[in-house]
C-alpha cells in the first residue's frame, strides 16, 4: 500500500481528454459553464470513465455525480436482496455491472452508513464513506485545472486502487459537484451547498439564467431532480471524511518553490455595498471648493481600503473593490452617487473585522470632510472555515513519508470543501498555479507538482481508511 | 431712451407661461428636450408672442426662430417690391402683417445687410443686425431659466421698444436657437453651430435619437430644412453684435451678492478619455503586493487630478471626472481595465494646459509604480472664446449708469454665444443662480436680479445701436 503511486501519464491523458469539452478556439480557454452543452458532454465523459472502473455511479437530485467503491470493513450484505430500494436515486441512475463475487451493487452513499435499514432489511453496520473530488464546471474562458484537477485526481486514485485490487475498510466515493463556479444562474458552490443542506427547493424557484432558462429545467437536463431536491442532502453519519485537491490560484506555493499545500482554513468572505452620495452639478460652473463629488470621495475611500489591507500584517488578509457604478455618469456632470462593492477576506475572522473597522473610521472621516453621505449594506459575511486537524495531520504525515515538502496555508478562494466541512472532516490539498493565474486560459500547473499532490491524496485516503474508526 | 425699463411683471408672466410647456408633474422640473412635443409647443407659443409684436418671424433651416425688428438707419426700400423673394425661407414661415407705413416686410436677416440684391433688386445699404436671445430647450428634468430666460428677456426688450415706439438704426433680431442643450441626437449648441457654419448637411445624415427617430425628420417637424441646411449660415457682414443673457449656473455672483455678471470669456473645454489597464485576477488568492489593480490606479490618478485643479490659482480653472467604467466589474475579480473621461475647463487656454501637464506627470508616475498601462485619447479641445471687448465695455458702462453692480467673470459653461462670437461681436450677461443650481427642478433666479440684467441688456442694445457705425 505504501508503494502505491498514481500514474502521471494516465492522469495527463485524462486532463487532455476532459479539456476537449468546452474548448474556446479563439482564446485557448475553456467555456464549460455549468449545465451548458459542453458541461453536459463533460459529465457524460466522466460517467463513462467511472463506469469503466465498475464503480457504482449515481447522479443525485442536485446533479452531483457520485461514484462509489465499496468498503470491506463492517459491511454486511442483506440476505433477502442484493439491491435495496433507493427512493432518492434519480431516474438516470447508471449502475455498473457486478464484475466479481466480491463486489455487489451498492446502494446510494447516503444509505451506505445506515445502521438499520427499516422493517424489510436486516439490521447491519457499515463504515461511513471517505469522499474526495471537486467540480468540472469552469468560469467562461477559464482553464483546464480549476476544479477538473480535483476530479481527475480522484478518478486516478480510483484507477490505482482498482488496478491494484486494493480493498479499503471504508467505502470510497468520488464526487463531482455541480455548479461550483459563479454561473449565469447566480448560485455558486451549488452542488456542495445542496449536499450540506444549505440550499432548499425554494431557492431554485423561478431562478433563470440570462437567456431565460429556468434553473430547474437545466438541473433536470443534467440528471437532477428539483422536485425532490432536498433528498440529495447527506447525513453526516454517512461520511467519514472529505478531501479535495485544487489549484492554489495564488503564488504562495510557487514563490516558495513548494509543490504541495495543505489547507488549514478556507477564507471567510465579507462583502458590503457602499453608497456614497454627493451633489450632481455642472462640471463647468461649479468651483472646486463648492463640489460634493461622490466619485472623488469614493476614490479616497477605496484607496483607504487598499492601504488598510496592505498594512495588515496577515498575508492572507486581502481586500478588493471589484465593482463600481456612478450616477449620472456623464462627462460634464459632477458625480452624484457612487456605489461600490467592498470585499474583505481572511483566514481569521478577526483579521477581517480589524480591516473593516479600520476602514470604517477613515471612510466616515472622508465622508464628513467632503460633505458626502455614506451608506453601508452588508451583503455577505461568510465565516472562515477551518479544515479538520486530523485530515491536516494525516496529509502532512503522508507527505513527509513520501519526502514531499509541503506548506500549510489558508485557501483564499471559496471551495466545495467549505460546505463539506459542515458535514464531515474536510481537508484540501493545493497544487501550485504557474504565475498564480486562474480563471483564464493561461491557468497552468506542472505535472510534477500534480503528481506529488496526487500521491499525497492517495496515501492520505489510505491512511484515513486505516486510522479512522468510523 | 435712458429712462426705458423692462416690465418685470410682464416678464414674470411670460416666464410662468413658457414654464407650462414640458412640466414634469412628479418632479416639478421641465422636460422640454429639443424637438419633443413639449418643445414644439413652446416654439408655437414663442412665435405667436413674436407675431403679436408685429415682428417679422422666420424659422431657418436649422429650425432656429428669428424675429426681426427693422432698423431705421441706412435702410432703403426697393422700389419695385416691398417683399423680396426669399428662397431660403422655410415653408412654415409666418409673416407679420404690415401695421403702418413705416414697417415693411423685411427679408431674411441673412440678406438684410446685403449691399447689392442681384439683378432684380436695386442696390441699397443697410446696417447689420444687432441680435440677442438664447434657447428654449431644456435638459431632461431641467429648470425654467436655463436658456428660456435669455429668450424671454429678448422678447421683453422687443416689447419695451415696441410699446415705446423706439426706432433703432440697426435692425434688431431676437433669436431662439435650436437644441442648445445636450440632447438625444447627441448634438448640443446645434442651432448656433449651424448658423456659424460649424455644422453641415453631412453632420445630420443618419443621426437618430434613442427612439430611432432621424434628426432630419425631427428638424423638419420643427420647421427646419435639412436639404438646404447650410443656407441658415449667417454672413458675418450681416451682423453687428450678439448679446445673450443666461443664468450663471454657478455661485460666484451669489456668493458676492452681485446681481449681474458680464462675461469676459466662455470657457475652453478639454476632454480626454483615459484607459488604465492592469491585470484581472482572483480577489481572494492574489496577495495585495501581487496586484495590478486598474481601479486603485485610476482612483489615485483621479484624486491627483482633483488636487491639481484645486491648487491651480485661477478660480475658473476646474476639472471633473464625470464618467467611469470598470471591467470586468465583478465583486470577486480585481479590476483589469478602467476607463474615465477627464475634463478640464478654464477661461485661459494656458490654465488648462498647466493642469493637464501637471496631472500627466503624476498619472505616469502612478501607472509606473503600480505596473499599469496608461492610455490617453483626446476627445475635445475647444479653445476659450473671449467675449468682445466693446460689448463688455458698453455693458459695464450701462450697468454703471443704471447704478447696478457687476462682476466681470468667465463663463464656465458653453453657450450659443461661443459660436456667435465666431461671426460677430458677442457678449453675455449673467444672472445669479440661487444655490448655484442648474439643470434641475430647483433652478431659480430672483426676479430683482433678472430685472437688473434685463435693463442692462436693453440699455446695452440701445447703446450699441448708437455707437456702432456698422
Amino acid at each position: 500500500m505504501r508503494a502505491l503511486r498514481i500514474n502521471a501519464e494516465r492522469l495527463q491523458n485524462n486532463i487532455r481528454e476532459l479539456a476537449r469539452f468546452g474548448q474556446n478556439e479563439q482564446t485557448g480557454g475553456l467555456d464549460r459553464t455549468t449545465f451548458t452543452e459542453a458541461e453536459l458532454a463533460a459529465r457524460q465523459w466522466l460517467k463513462s470513465k467511472l463506469l469503466d472502473l465498475q464503480l457504482r455511479v449515481r447522479v443525485d437530485e442536485a446533479a452531483n455525480i457520485w461514484a462509489t467503491r465499496r468498503g470491506a470493513g463492517q459491511w454486511t450484505v442483506s440476505g433477502d436482496s442484493e439491491v435495496m430500494e433507493c427512493p432518492e436515486v434519480s431516474e438516470d441512475l447508471e449502475v455498473s455491472g457486478v464484475p466479481d463475487g466480491q463486489r455487489i451493487s451498492d446502494q446510494s452513499g447516503n444509505l451506505a452508513a445506515a445502521s438499520s435499514f427499516g422493517a424489510s432489511g436486516r439490521a447491519r453496520e457499515s463504515l461511513p464513506v471517505i469522499a474526495f473530488g471537486s467540480h468540472i464546471d469552469t468560469v467562461p474562458n477559464g482553464g483546464k485545472y480549476d476544479g477538473a484537477l480535483g476530479v481527475l485526481l480522484a478518478l486516478e486514485v480510483m484507477n490505482v486502487l482498482e488496478e491494484n485490487k486494493i480493498s479499503t475498510r471504508h467505502p470510497l466515493e468520488l464526487v463531482s459537484f455541480s455548479a461550483e463556479e459563479p454561473n449565469p444562474f447566480g448560485l455558486s458552490t451549488f452542488g456542495s451547498r445542496a449536499v450540506a443542506g444549505k440550499l432548499s427547493r425554494g431557492d431554485l424557484a423561478g431562478v433563470r439564467n440570462d437567456q431565460g432558462q429556468l434553473l430547474t429545467e437545466a438541473l433536470r437536463r443534467a440528471g437532477g431532480d428539483p422536485e425532490h431536491f432536498e433528498q440529495c442532502r447527506r447525513d453526516p453519519e454517512a461520511l467519514a471524511a472529505f478531501l479535495e485537491v485544487h489549484i492554489e490560484q495564488g503564488k504562495r506555493l510557487l514563490d516558495r518553490g513548494i509543490p504541495v499545500g495543505i489547507v488549514t482554513a478556507i477564507t471567510g468572505i465579507y462583502r458590503e455595498e457602499i453608497t456614497v452620495t454627493g451633489e450632481a452639478n455642472h462640471a463647468g460652473t461649479t468651483l472646486m471648493q463648492d463640489r460634493k463629488d461622490a466619485l472623488m470621495g469614493a476614490s479616497e475611500m477605496m484607496l483607504a481600503f487598499e492601504a488598510v489591507c496592505r498594512k495588515h500584517q496577515a498575508d492572507e488578509a486581502v481586500g478588493t473593490i471589484g465593482r463600481i457604478s456612478n450616477e449620472p455618469n456623464a462627462a460634464n456632470i459632477i458625480p452624484e452617487k457612487v456605489l461600490f462593492h467592498l470585499e474583505a477576506r481572511g483566514a481569521d475572522r478577526q483579521h477581517v473585522q480589524e480591516m473593516i473597522e479600520d476602514w470604517s473610521q477613515q471612510a466616515e472621516g472622508i465622508a464628513r470632510s467632503r460633505g458626502l453621505r455614506l451608506e453601508r449594506r452588508l451583503i455577505l459575511d461568510q465565516a472562515p472555515q477551518p479544515m479538520d486537524a486530523r485530515v491536516i495531520d494525516v496529509s502532512a504525515a503522508q507527505a513527509e513519508a513520501l519526502g514531499i515538502p509541503v506548506l500549510q496555508l489558508g485557501s483564499m478562494a471559496g471551495h466545495d470543501a467549505t460546505h463539506m466541512a459542515s458535514l464531515t472532516r474536510a481537508g484540501m490539498l493545493f497544487v501550485p498555479s504557474l504565475g498564480g493565474k486562474s480563471h483564464c486560459p493561461e491557468e497552468e500547473s506542472r505535472i510534477a507538482d500534480i503528481e506529488k499532490a496526487g500521491n499525497v491524496l492517495l496515501q492520505s485516503i489510505l491512511a484515513l481508511d486505516e486510522q479512522l474508526s468510523r
